[in-house]
């Protein structure tokens, strides 16, 4: 009689009609399996193979279902998904000054912000999202907020040349974001990064400390640049330069930073950014609304640059959805560049996940399907009327999957509670 | 003690949070109903009134959802459905000549179009349109088959300058045409129109005969016209004039064209299109996925151009969403005139609905809530996370409704017949 073998013990194993590890970009792995334990990917292989080599607390099977990383929305202000479609189908400047401002105004406030956070949280995990960018005031909400709901999040520390509700002077906000830093520091599930709002609304001495102290801290500066043509020769009757010129005499242009929107470009701008390894984080949807011009995406990943994505606030978006944006993004692109080949599927997933997760620093513990990464895993239901016949997989992710297909959202810190709850009973 | 009233008996009662009749243009009724008696539209009045008023064979109460009229997709090749993402990022000519056509070459014919309208129809009912202008081979098999479904659409009739599993002349081309036009011309769900393919795919002799032909039955013209620069240029080789100028010399540019993509017009196309009544069939997804062009359709829209809405086959699109397409068109409209108030939601629900019903020719029978039309309704969830706040209706069902939360389709004849059985039931 054979003797029995002994199999390993693990927390968790997904099989799955396929596993798109997203890393190398293009792969599909038919039948496979992912392997989790204690939060950690610890195994990814055929599902034959993980069933006989595994023993699993917990055995989820999704024979018509992706397994694929959450997706990763590297630009949102969450607090204003309160604002959704409050004022639709106006110019950028008559958009802020007219409606978005003074509504902030008058309710931004700590409540204000943790609900919009709540709902936003809601409507990132249905869709498949599973970790964001924030970029608004009252950071000490936002990033206990998502703390409490167990959301991976980077929390912007927001500077601005204007008081607001958050804080009444630079200095203040300056002292608020190093104490938020501090507070959040060695926090597995929070980040920080420093967010001056954009290149026309912060100084020249507010953005020096900025660098000076990302580079103190080592985080990410999250900022709005070159979003229309106006910034652009504004900066230019102002400072006699181009914003992205005005960053980079001031030491900001670099591998820290994450620019977002980046309509207006030149090639001389395109090659520094990828000489730099700065971050473009695209907004396609948030750049139509607001008619903010196109993003030169293809010239851009043509170059080097690395490419993040992003859904903006849903104030200007109207949702947080990153399948719709993920497809906006690769039909766009192709427009824009006049040319069916640009921004495949493959690197549109790209862009979506692991592209937005190297832009936040975190390349390393998210965004794709590899051992020693945290679980952070969504299944997405294929046997559909909306995504039949399947030839490609990715293009299938990219081109009509619809986000209400995401049918288990597996957050590796969720699962990683469970089993030691379980594990404690009788 | 007071009389009773005697209450008007009606079909069907449809009572909902908001009514959007779609015409006029921009106009929400909240807590209003839809009376339905043998198929048709009898009354729109506020819930508390109609209740009052009808006693409903059935009531259907769905205080949290919007009643719309059903999309209506403009254009479609919905057999192709079946190749669905079998070939993506590819430029429009590569795409056709090394995948699509010799694909077609290989297996059209009866069974695969009636297995590709079947799952059309089924993505299209889900996602709450009830129409579609059908453009493709077999139309007698497309023809029943949407029948069969009790699906309303208007089936092309195919004419192209070479062989097909469907005709080997163009002499056959025409004689079938006729012989199918004849076959449907007096039933209640399906319509017929000429589909010539293209400019560049049917001699003048043949664009004569459908113009001729067209006019006899009179029946629309439903043709793609200039698609590409390519296609512009090519003529201009060619013929020494656009494509839109020979159309013209051949008598085609009336109030019977339906002219699909049109991403290359001048102005004075333009003008010649409101001034002969042109119905202009945009398909913002197809354009960009083939990086075709970008239809100029706020300025076709400030001219007086009809304006529908189309998805393409689902081989370029890769999706029959018309939610999705509306979303689309009206954040690609702002981007492409540089305006964040060109084509404001409203506009952009209008296209998918009474501007596609109009171009169609069906412009008196469906495409609004408006007393005598026929009742092809649709049901839109509003209570989700993805659509709350609820700020404005039309912003939310163009810029953040998923094509899931449509909840009921009514089809005008599927109740009529419900109700009739039901008569006669003891």
């Amino acid at each position: 009689m054979a003797e029995a073998v002994q199999r390993e013990r693990c927390d968790l194993l997904i099989d799955a009609g396929w596993v798109v590890p997203v890393n190398p970009v293009g792969q599909v792995l038919a039948d496979h399996a992912v392997v989790v334990t204690a939060g950690k990917i610890v195994a990814v292989l055929p599902s034959v193979e993980a069933r006989n080599r595994f023993a699993a607390a917990e055995h989820v099977s999704r024979p018509t279902a992706v397994v694929m990383p959450g997706l990763i929305n590297a630009h949102v202000h969450n607090p204003m998904t309160l604002m959704r479609g409050v004022a639709d189908d106006l110019p950028l400047m008559r958009w802020l000054t007219e409606h978005i401002w003074p509504i902030e105004g008058a309710i931004m406030g700590p409540e204000y912000c943790a609900t919009g956070v709540e709902l936003a949280v809601a409507e990132m995990l249905r869709g498949g999202t599973t970790c964001a960018s924030e970029n608004y005031f009252f950071p000490d909400v936002c990033a206990a907020t998502y703390r409490r709901l167990g959301f991976r999040a980077m929390v912007g520390l927001p500077v601005i040349d204007f008081p607001t509700a958050w804080a009444k002077s630079q200095d203040e906000y300056f002292d608020k974001a190093l104490e938020i830093h501090d507070l959040w520091r060695s926090d597995t599930l929070i980040t920080t990064s420093f967010v001056p709002h954009a290149p026309y609304t912060v100084n020249d001495a507010g953005l020096e400390r900025v660098r000076m102290l990302a580079d103190q801290l080592d985080i990410p500066v999250h900022i709005h640049v070159h979003e229309t043509a106006q910034e652009v020769s504004e900066a230019l009757a102002k400072h006699g330069m181009r914003q992205i010129a005005r960053l980079d005499r001031l030491g900001l242009v670099n591998s820290q930073l994450i620019a977002v929107h980046m309509t207006q470009l030149t090639d001389a701008e395109i090659a520094l950014c990828a000489e730099r390894g700065v971050s473009v984080v695209h907004c396609p949807e948030s750049n139509l609304k607001l008619a903010s011009g196109f993003c030169p995406v293809e010239r851009l990943r043509r170059a080097g640059v690395r490419l993040a994505l992003g859904t903006d606030g849903a104030a200007s978006n109207n949702d947080l959805d990153m399948f719709g944006e993920m497809r906006t993004a690769a039909l766009l692109a192709k427009g824009v560049a006049g040319d069916a080949t640009a921004l495949a599927a493959p690197q549109a997933l790209h862009m979506a996940t692991l592209g937005s997760a190297e832009a936040m620093g975190l390349g390393d513990r998210v965004g794709s399907i590899e051992v020693g990464k945290d679980a952070d895993l969504i299944c997405v239901e294929m046997d559909t009327i909306e995504t039949v016949p399947m030839f490609e997989v990715i293009s299938q992710l990219v081109y009509c999957t619809g986000r209400h297909q995401v049918s288990d959202v597996l957050r590796a810190n969720a699962r990683q509670w469970q089993a030691r709850i379980a594990a404690l009973q009788p």
